[in-house]
This record gives C-alpha cells, sequence and structure tokens, in this order.
C-alpha cells in the first residue's frame, strides 16, 4: 500500500528544497518526558501567581496560538500591560526572550512573569513556599530532580522544558519545503516569491522566520504609536538600540493576532501594509499584499495536543491566594 | 490472567453495597461526540467575554477539580464576586445550577456569566456576532445542529452537553460501594460511620452526596458571614428561603476549596467543624473530624482527561475585545 500510494502522489514530490531561506523546525532534544509533565502542571497552575488566578497559559494559551490575541495583556488586578503577548510556540527557536531579549533563554524568561509587579505579581518565595506546601508536587520535583531542593531554579528548569516541546511542526509551507509540490496554491506560492524578493525574508528568515534578530520598527519611516516600549536599548542602554525588537516569529501567525509588540495592527492585512511601509519603503497593491497573507497562512503547523493537567491540591499549610489585597 | 487476578483478590470483594444511602455515578447518557467537542471549545474560549480574557474554565477550571480554588470568583475588571464558584464537576446530577438554584439545568446556567455584568460582562448578540464572524465555529455549529442557526440556544446546548460529560467516577469511596473492601481504610470507614450516624448524610447523600435538595445555612446557630449572598429567597420570594442555599456536592471536595457559599472555610476540617456546629448542632473530637475529612478525601475520582481544544481563529470581522474599555 504505502508503495502504491508514493506512486500514485509521486509526481507530485520534488526534492526536499535545502536552499531556501526558511527551514523546517528541527526536532526538539530529547527531553526528560517526567520533567515535561511537570513543566505542564507548573505551566498551568495560577498557584505561581499572586491572585491564585493567572498562570503561564493566561496570556500563552495553548488553545489560541500560544498567546492571548489581546492587544497587550492582562496582569494582577486587571492592570494593562505594557505590551503584546508574544507566543510560546516555537519560542525555543528564539535567540532569546521577551521582545527586547532580555532573557537568554527560555529558562530565564519564566521566572520574570511571576515576580512582575504587573504581571502575576508574586514573588520567587511565596511562589515557592506555595509549591513546597504540596505534597503531590515536592513528591514530583523529587522524582524528576533527584535531590531534594526545591527552588524557583528547578521550576523554571522544568517550565522551560515543557516550552521546548511546544513546537509546531509539518505546516502546509513545511510540506513544500520537504518536496510537496501541492502542498501550496499558486497565489500562496506567488505570495511566498513577493516576501522574499520584497525583503520581508531579510529579517523574518530561519526555521522560525524570525526571532533570529533584533531590528528597529520603524526602519524607513518612523513608527507613530502611544506604547512606551522602548525595545533593546533598555537592555543594552545604548542609544542606537532604542526601538530594536526581536523580530516576531511568523509560524502561526494566523493564531496570534493582533501584531508587533503594541498589539496595534488587527489584521494580517494591515501587519503586511504597515510592515512594507515602515521597514521596506514600499507599499504593496490589493492583489500583492492579499498573496503575502495566503502566504503567511500556510505556516500554521500543527498545534501541540496538550492534555490538560490535574494539579496537585493545596493543604491545610498552603498559603492562601491573595486577588483583592 | 484476568481469571486469576480475580482469583487473587477475590477475598477482598463482597456484594456490591446497594443499600447505602450514597451511590455511585450514573452512566452519561448518550452525547452526540462532535456537540461535545464543540462544547468543550466553546467551554474554553475566551471570546464569549467582553475582555476576550475570561472563558467558563477561568473559574470552573478543569486542572482544579472544575473550580477557581479562590473564595469568591474573580470577574471582568478584576470584579470580585458575590459567592464561591461551585464546582462543574458532576454538576449534571444536581437537582438544579447556581447556590440559589436559579437555573433549571446546565443549559439554562450557561448562558447566565456570559452575560453577567460582574463576571463575562458580554451580552448573548456580542457573544452570537462573534462566533458567527468564525467559519470554524460556523461550520461547526452547522455540521453539529444540521441547520443554520446559531443562536444563544445553539451555544448553551453545546456547553450543557459537555458538561455532562464531566463526571468523575471510580473514586475509592466508589470501588467500595461496588463491593471492594480493600478501597477504604479502617479510619475512613469509621469517617463514613460517623458521617452518616451524626446526620451528615441527610443533606449529602445520592450519587453526588449533595445537589439534591436546598437547606438552610445555619440550621441549629445562626450563620455569621459578611456575606450579602441571601440564598433561595431571591429566586422564591418566600422570606422561609432565606439562606436557604443547594446543598454542595462532597465529590472531589479535597480539590474544591474553600468550602461554603461564601469560601470563608479554609480547609475540609475547619468545613467538617462547623457544618457539625450549625447544622447538626454536634461539636466532633478532633479525632472524629479526623476521620469524617479522611471518608472525603475518599471521595476525589478519576478527573475528566480533556485535550485543550484548538479554538478556531478570529477574522478580520470578528468584533475586538473591549478588556480595558
Amino acid at each position: 500500500m504505502a508503495a502504491a500510494t508514493a506512486c500514485a502522489t509521486g509526481t507530485a514530490f520534488a526534492q526536499k528544497r535545502t536552499d531556501e531561506p526558511v527551514q523546517t523546525i528541527p526536532a526538539i532534544r530529547n527531553l526528560d518526558p517526567a520533567m515535561v509533565e511537570l513543566g505542564k502542571k507548573l505551566f498551568f497552575d495560577p498557584r505561581l501567581s499572586k491572585s491564585g488566578f493567572i498562570s503561564c497559559n493566561s496570556c500563552h494559551n495553548l488553545s489560541m496560538g500560544g498567546s492571548d490575541n489581546l492587544k497587550t495583556s492582562i496582569g494582577h488586578n486587571w492592570q494593562q500591560g505594557p505590551i503584546n503577548s508574544p507566543t510560546v510556540l516555537n519560542s525555543s527557536l528564539n535567540l532569546a526572550q521577551f521582545w527586547d531579549g532580555r532573557a537568554a533563554d527560555l529558562k530565564a524568561q519564566a521566572g520574570g512573569p511571576i515576580a512582575n509587579p504587573g504581571e502575576m505579581a508574586f514573588t520567587h518565595e511565596l511562589a515557592i513556599d506555595t509549591l513546597k506546601s504540596i505534597p503531590g508536587y515536592v513528591n514530583e520535583f523529587k522524582q524528576v530532580f533527584k535531590h531534594d531542593k526545591l527552588s524557583i531554579d528547578e521550576v523554571t528548569t522544568a517550565i522551560a522544558a515543557f516550552e521546548e516541546t511546544l513546537v509546531t511542526p509539518n505546516s502546509r509551507f513545511d510540506r513544500w519545503l520537504d518536496g510537496d509540490n501541492k502542498a501550496l496554491s499558486k497565489d500562496e506560492l506567488a505570495g511566498y516569491t513577493l516576501f522574499k524578493e520584497s525583503g520581508c525574508v531579510a529579517c523574518h528568515n530561519g526555521p522560525n522566520l524570525g526571532g533570529n534578530s533584533f531590528q528597529k520598527m520603524g526602519l524607513v519611516q518612523p513608527y507613530k504609536t502611544a506604547s512606551t516600549a522602548q525595545g533593546r536599548v533598555e537592555v543594552t542602554g545604548k542609544d542606537a538600540d532604542r526601538l530594536n525588537f526581536k523580530v516576531p516569529t511568523l509560524r502561526n501567525v494566523e493564531l496570534t493576532y493582533p501584531y508587533f509588540h503594541d498589539g496595534e495592527a488587527p489584521t494580517l492585512t494591515m501587519a503586511v501594509d504597515l510592515m512594507g511601509r515602515l521597514q521596506l519603503g514600499r507599499e504593496f497593491t490589493q492583489d500583492e499584499n492579499a498573496k503575502i497573507v495566503a502566504f503567511l497562512k500556510t505556516l500554521t503547523g500543527q498545534q501541540p495536543q496538550i492534555g490538560m493537567p490535574i494539579l496537585p491540591p493545596s493543604t491545610d499549610k498552603t498559603p492562601k491566594p491573595r486577588p483583592f489585597d
């Protein structure tokens, strides 16, 4: 049967396309399944927040492309966040984490929101006190880490391991890269050609179509926004890095609206139009825009299949959530 | 192998216990799997709220016993809810929904929070406009309901169907009811005997150990609380129904802390102690209390295994969430 199938569809397949500026997602490294499972629990556990209401998944919702689909996120006490929540999907492929790259990797990132007063508004100490009061967690940490220490280091290691599994392979575009000529329509392919020839690919390249450099928002034309986010300068202190942001991935971009660091572009059409003007000094025609958008929608990959974790219950000793203090 | 196993553990099994005031969970009725799947998507979809941030699962979290483990829930704009979020688990077994029973069934309940200004703060009209703008939903509703109408009626029908599947069979106590003598320890069994003989079972009986009657909170001693919830009187208008609340289920009670309609009892120990005093005029000794708590912890059943749904993306026409308006 396999041979017959290969034969019947044989003409649709060319060789793998290895000379493109975009590549398929590399295989994830070997991870301890028990650590991944622990990380998943922590990712979904709102007890890592002061309120007991906000978890990692609140703003990086795995039902919604690993984002919250809001302009800027909602934090503790309904505070309006300063920036658009980037997707957690394929985030292990990024050169650094956060829009300004202030965290070197997923592990360094994971502790940030827990202790950010505008996000989960907790402290690492209280988060650890909480976890240590829950025998289900204490036992699981011990089994996974083979030692008795339970600190923010173990917590962020486990969350990062879970996040590493959140890749989305096998998009239609990946199938085309793998040699399936029928995976893309004529318009989608024309969109990809435009994407390359007009210069989008200069920043959105590699396996994550972005995530591998910092670039100035408003390279050709200045970007007008009410957002006060200054980007990379806040990390490096160099004025040349003002409004430099990590180039976002375009994988699953159909799911991760609205767009830009301030979330001010509600649709792909608007995002493509603005990117053309601001970064390339180019005005895409409606037809060109539509073709690029059609291409972008081929980047939606297989979403991770996540079984909701059952969280170990708190005990009489667990610190109480304080949503309204 | 099966026969050998049955033989080896044969002595542990008695006949099913059919004369107890508590019964195992009845099998759920035949439900259309496609409708259940659609209902699951809606249950997890924060686009049914004004903010785009709050879903059914926010306060009935299936990772946490179908509750939010908060005294009272957090609603739109971080409003403090008036009452403790009851678990959605096994809720189809209840005689009515909400603490005051104002909804006759799950379908009638499901529309409430969407339009409640203190909860999801949306309107049914806007929720339907949102769903109608999303082709993924439009197609799925059409396939499930075999007609083109997409109204709050279809939405709540699907959510209720999903919620009907959220039962938790096979707790250790159920295994004991089914004849497994080794399923409970001596102390747990002593706790169950106390639970029956002291009168707890007068209200907490049936397959859901509650959920089948309204009872006055503070029957023997008045209950002192800052909560303004008045209970059943707000539905019937009868003064005799003041502070009458639906008796909560005790299934999975280990997971659904804190307790009572106002969430003022943080631990099972305190809940048992207060119930004894307020409802039975009885002061349980520490040992009695511990045994009843041990019994209550045997009521944790198999939690539903939920695969996170992948929600169909919004389109350019979808109304934008308005978290900060």
